[in-house]
């Protein structure tokens, strides 16, 4: 019988690893050592899952009690320093992935401030952040401006699809349904955004 | 009778409404979209506090405890992108409010430390990170050189403001003295220093 | 009898001081008032443990409990507001104790993790992070690119003096032989590549 644990757990590893060639790929448009790639392909994988830890109270840190995702990060930032010549056709295919990512970690960091007794805000908070502060501490690690912050339909995904999760599990809905609910709406509206171009109108001086 | 606590409160709410407008004007000159603008007036308000919690070990942090400060915070910059052309005269204004969240602040944040018992240096520390971190992060978000560390009087009147109250706290001054004095000092040398650009001396290099 | 935890402490301190200079020196690029000197001073030498010590669920963090190491930096920084002209030599000078200071946090930082528990992976990065990342904030503070994510042997020595460290532990080791051989790798390995100029190679995209 399928379980959805094993099916968001496999998820969960696709959105870390996502994540982990997102930052291994700024650090090569910065022209990085190993070393870089590794720092920020770790930050991105792990960075939001860490915060949400640290935020929540729930210390030791999360890849402290778990250090398989530690390996993973570094494994995977560090065979992409060998890949020749990253082209932009791949770094589509990552943004797609990243995508189902970003809805994941969105809906299960709002689960785990849930299970906590957090209040919805908060959690719909820590769903933001999880799915968010790696792609910002990447941006501010690699000098350039928070992507997150400017153009990109991201943050507001995310808090899409933990907003639909939270929403529903305190209407009463299955934890499986919301969850698929809130992944969807986020990951949806995530790749529409970029299939069509869609952004959130910036602010004008005049 | 007048409660000092509720003075205390309705400052500190001003405190947390000042920074937030500060970082949306700071979102409002990168020309950011309604997200930018809400990451960047939460993280003002609540960032100089999350961090000294997290210090301290006071986990979760205070706005998981109390989320009505994250709620503020979002509606406040959220508001702030629909008020077209920003003038300088405003943020001329919300520089004024500022220094007394500066100062208010720095006064909290101390005490806070004191009264789980921290070293004195410990807690005037604490009342600086908590008066100034928000703004340090909003200018690493922003990608702009961090204000506070080079040209104004910044973290030098959350300093004064945090070391008077100290002081007067160790003297056996009464706790509402002592944070009025502090605050008093805080605010004036903040306001001092902006009417007539005040500045410390920088360092040059010949 | 001659103690190797006083000469662990005595280089531990010394780490500390270099550290402080390191943030000093690039305030005093920046041409930073003194403010700008303590704060970047303090964040480069206590950054890294502060970190460690959040993640690993230490807390308040050791600067809380332990207020000396806040003093020493914040009277160091400032004091080297009044040197004037630092000149290329003494930043070379500091570069040396700095490799030892590097090679010294990197040891200890992962020493604490063993000590609590920690997978032996968990422990290299807890060395890592505390060597490195005092200076990967102080880049970020000072709006500049994280020397350490791009240049120069630096993670690179801390993730060897953290590897071996924990190996030798692992192996069965005493403590002071670990703890030295660790030490010795760290900091020769950052010493020769400043003196022979190595750098790891850089990713390129052609």
């Amino acid at each position: 019988m399928m379980n959805f644990n094993t099916v968001t757990a496999a998820l969960d590893w696709m959105g870390i690893v996502a994540f982990a060639i997102s930052g291994a790929i700024v650090a090569s448009r910065k022209q990085m050592d190993i070393v870089g790639f590794v720092v920020l392909g770790t930050v991105t994988g792990i960075g939001g899952g860490t915060l949400r830890d640290l935020l929540l109270g729930q210390s030791p840190v999360f890849w402290v009690r778990e250090p398989a995702y530690l390996v993973v990060c570094t494994v995977i930032s560090a065979a992409m320093f060998f890949v020749p010549r990253i082209p932009e056709s791949r770094y589509r295919l990552v943004l797609w992935i990243d995508a189902i990512g970003l809805a994941l970690f969105a809906v299960t960091g709002a689960e785990r401030a849930l299970v906590l007794g957090s209040h919805p805000v908060v959690a719909i908070v820590m769903g933001v952040i999880t799915a968010s502060f790696g792609g910002i501490i990447r941006d501010v690690f690699a000098n350039q401006s928070p992507v997150v912050l400017s153009y990109e339909i991201y943050v507001m995904a995310a808090l899409a699809a933990a907003g639909v999760f939270v929403s529903l599990s305190l209407a009463g809905a299955p934890r499986d349904l919301a969850m698929a609910c809130g992944l969807a709406v986020g990951a949806g509206l995530r790749a529409l955004a970029m299939r069509f171009g869609w952004s959130l109108p910036r602010y004008t001086k005049n």
